[in-house]
C-alpha cells in the first residue's frame, strides 16, 4: 500500500498498528548501535597476520633503521604500494600517521596559518568559504567549523555534486576548498561521473590557493570487486592543473581501523612546500607499523585481495540493510535510499521533518543511528530527511533488528505528523 | 700547557703541529655523523621483545577492541604506566602518535588557532613572545620560529634557567610561554635545582595563557640510574597554579625512536580543553602500538630497567668523549664542557668566535657534528661559542675518533684567531 496519498483515518489506524510493534521492540530491551561506519570484530580479524610480520627476528639492519628516527614521508616500500595503487611516482605521496582525518585536518590547519603555496594565509584573507557537496561526511564538516570556515551546501545526485553550481561558486576568491568522497560517496554511495571528474580537473578557480580535498576513503572498498574511476590526478596534469587536488586514503577500513597508515597524495610542489612545514611538527611516522604494512600486503594486488575478504563480510550486512528496506519502506513509497556498490553506508531519504524523530522513537527502542542532520554542514539538514545506515559493525541477526525498527520509527514519524 | 696566555710565536708553532695532525686525520678519508642524538643499533634492540607481544594470536575480544575506532586519549593500560611514572590520574593525560615532538606543536597551532583555555587566540593578540632558556634544543626553537614567535634568550647555569630573569619578563603579556627541559636538559645535561622547579611552579605571569613547555624528555634516561627531580606539578598544584605547565614524554629513546609513544600531561582542565579540539583533528592513536608497549612494560619499574640497559651502552661513550675532552682540550684551559649524569649531549664551550671554524674543520676530516648555533633560537649564538656533541650514535671506536678530530679542529679554530 502507497502511503503517499493516506487519508487521516487511514493514518490513524496505521499508526496503532505501527505503535503496537514498536512496544514490542521495546520490550525486547535492545542495545543496538549502528551509529559508526566501523569494521566488526570479524573484518579486524582478517589483518591478523599483518601482526605476524614483524617480530624480534626482522632484520632492521639496514642502511635506514626503521625502529630509528627519520623518513619523514614515509618508508619505500610503503610508498610503493599506494604509487601502485595512485599510479604516482615518490614524490607525489606523503606516507604518515594512523589516519587521513589528521592529514586533512593538518592540512586545513596549515593553509590557515601558513598559507597554500606562498599564498596569503587563510587566517589573513577575511571569511573564507568551502563547498560541502551534501550529504557528507560529519567529521569533514566538523573540520571546517571549527576553523570558522563558512559552508556552502552543495546539492549531489548520482553522477556526483552539482557541478555547474561549483563552477559559478568558485569565481568568488574567498572560496577556498570543496570535500569530495568521490567513490562510493560517505554517505550516499555514489561514485562520481567520469564528466564529474574531468570537470574537477579543469576547475579554474578565483582563488589560487582552492584546494579539492579529495578524500578517497572508500577508493578500494568495493562489495562487488574493484571498480575502476576516472582519475583525478591524471586528468588535472593533462590540463596542467595538477596543484588544484589533494588526494587523502588510508588503510583504517583495510587492516586496522585504529592502527592503518595514512597518506595525502599531491602535485610534487605540493607535496614539497607541506614536508616543509611538517618537518617542523614532526620527525617521521611509526615507520615499523608501515613496513608491517608493506611486508604484509606487498603490493596493489595484495590490497585487492585483502578487500575482497571485508566484501564478503560486508556483502550480506548490506544486502540485509536494503532488503528490509525493500520490504519495509519501498510499499509505502514515503523514503528513497541508494543502493550502493561500496563504501560504508547506506544513505536514507525519509519524509521531511521525520529524521530526528525517527532517530529519537529508535533510540527509546534501543537502537542508536547516526544522529538526524550530521550528515549536513553545521548538523543542519534543512529538510530534516536524511539520515545515514551503518551496516559494518553488527552482527547479521542485531542488524535485521535494528533495521526493522528503523523502519517501523520512520513509519511512526511519517503517520505522526 | 695552558693555551690561554700562549704569545704569537708559540701559537704559530703549535698551529703548525695540529694541522700536520689534522692533515693525518683528512687522509684517513673518514664519514662519521655526530649530529643528532639518535639511539644505536645496539640500543635499538634492546626492545626488539616488544615486537612480540602482540601477534595474530592476540586477543582483542575485549570491551573496546584496540584495533577499532576510538578511545581519543589513549588505552587505559598505556595511561596507567605512565600514571606511575608521572604520579598523576588518567584524566590528567592523553597518550597519542609516536612523538611528543607533535603534541607540543599541535598544543601551540592549537593556542595560535584557538586560544589556550578560553582565551583569545594567541593568533589575534599581536606580536607573541617566548622564553628559550639556552643553549637549548632546535626543534622546539624551530617550532616557535615558524609561528613568528619572537623568542628572548634565558642564560642557564647549573641550577637552570635565570629564574629571576623569568620572573621578570613574565610580567609582559605577551610572553605566553617557556621551553624547558628539565631533566638532563638538551645539551646542558643539567637537571633543574628544586628551587628552580618551586620558582616555576608558583609562577604568576601577566597572561593568564602563559604556559610552560616542559618537555620531559629525558625523564628516565639516567646513565648511573634514576634519579628523582622535584615534580612540577605536583608542586604547582600546592600553589593552586597546575593549569601552567604541560608535561611532555614520550618512549622514543626507551622502546623505538621512530615507533614509540608520546604523551601530554596536564591539569584536567587543560586536558580536557585539548580533548575538545583533538577530537576534531582525530579519532583515536595506533592502539596496538601502545598495546605492545603496555604489555611489554608492564610499569614504571618495567621501563626503568630498560632504562639501565640502555644506560649500559651510553655510559662508555658518554665517559668516551669526556674522556678525550679532559685529555685534549683540559689542559689548554680553552674550553668547558658539563660532565652530565644522563640525557643525549655533551654541550661543550669553545673559545668566542670558534665554534662555526671547528664544526667546518671537523666536516673537512669527515666529522659531521650539529651545526653551530643550533642550541640557540634564530641558529644566533651570539658568542659562536657552544657546540652539542651527541655520542650515543656512532660505534665506540668512531666516535673516539671523531673527538681526537673534533678537538684537533678546536685548537686549530683557536690559533688561527
Amino acid at each position: 500500500m502507497n502511503w503517499t496519498t493516506l487519508n487521516d483515518t487511514q493514518k490513524k489506524a496505521l499508526l496503532v498498528e505501527e505503535r503496537a510493534k514498536f512496544e514490542a521492540y521495546k520490550a525486547k530491551n535492545l542495545s543496538l548501535d549502528m551509529s559508526r561506519g566501523k569494521p566488526c570484530k570479524e573484518q579486524l580479524d582478517l589483518a591478523m597476520g599483518l601482526l605476524d610480520t614483524i617480530t624480534s627476528s626482522t632484520d632492521f639492519k639496514r642502511a635506514q633503521d626503521y625502529r630509528n628516527y627519520g623518513i619523514l614521508d614515509g618508508i619505500t616500500e610503503i610508498k610503493d604500494i599506494f604509487c601502485e595503487l595512485l599510479n604516482i611516482n615518490r614524490n607525489e605521496i606523503i606516507v604518515a600517521g594512523n589516519a587521513s582525518l589528521i592529514l586533512m585536518y593538518d592540512t586545513i590547519q596549515r593553509a590557515m596559518q601558513f598559507g597554500v603555496l606562498g599564498n596569503e594565509p587563510w587566517n589573513k584573507q577575511g571569511k573564507i568559504k568551502w563547498l560541502c557537496p551534501i550529504p557528507g561526511y560529519d567529521r569533514h564538516f566538523a573540520i571546517t567549523e571549527l576553523f570558522g570556515i563558512e559552508m556552502i551546501n552543495i546539492p549531489m545526485d548520482e553522477n556526483g555534486p552539482d557541478m555547474a553550481l561549483i563552477e559559478e561558486y568558485v569565481k568568488d576568491p574567498q572560496v577556498k576548498g570543496i570535500w569530495c568522497v568521490p567513490k562510493y560517496s560517505n554517505p550516499m554511495g555514489i561514485i562520481y561521473s567520469d564528466e564529474v571528474v574531468e570537470r574537477f580537473a579543469k576547475l579554474n578557480p578565483a582563488a589560487k590557493d582552492f584546494r579539492i580535498f579529495w578524500d578517497n576513503a572508500y577508493m578500494i572498498h568495493g562489495l562487488y570487486g574493484y571498480e575502476e574511476m576516472k582519475d583525478i590526478f591524471a586528468t588535472a596534469k593533462k590540463y596542467n592543473n595538477e596543484d588544484i587536488v589533494y588526494v587523502f586514503g588510508s588503510t583504517s577500513k583495510v587492516s586496522f581501523a585504529g592502527a592503518g597508515v595514512a597518506f595525502i597524495s599531491a602535485s610534487e610542489k605540493n607535496i614539497a612546500s607541506l614536508k616543509k612545514l611538517m618537518t617542523i611538527q614532526q620527525i617521521g611516522p611509526d615507520k615499523v607499523m608501515q613496513y608491517a604494512h608493506a611486508l604484509y600486503f606487498k603490493d596493489k594486488s595484495g590490497l585487492l585481495a585483502q578487500m575482497d575478504k571485508h566484501a564478503e563480510i560486508l556483502r550480506p550486512k548490506f544486502e540485509k540493510v536494503l532488503e528490509i528496506l525493500d520490504r519495509e519502506l519501498a510499499p509505502t513509497g514515503i523514503a528513497k535510499w541508494n543502493n550502493p556498490r561500496g563504501g560504508y553506508f547506506v544513505s536514507c531519504f525519509l519524509p521531511e521533518g521525520t529524521a530526528k524523530r525517527t532517530v529519537a522513537l529508535a533510540k527509546e527502542a534501543g537502537v542508536i543511528f547516526t544522529g538526524a542532520g550530521a550528515t549536513y554542514p553545521y548538523k543542519n539538514d534543512p529538510a530534516d530527511s536524511n539520515l545515514r545506515i551503518a551496516p559494518s559493525l553488527p552482527p547479521l541477526e542485531e542488524l535485521e533488528m535494528a533495521m526493522e525498527i528503523f523502519c517501523c520509527a520512520a513509519k511512526i514519524a511519517y503517520l505522526e505528523k
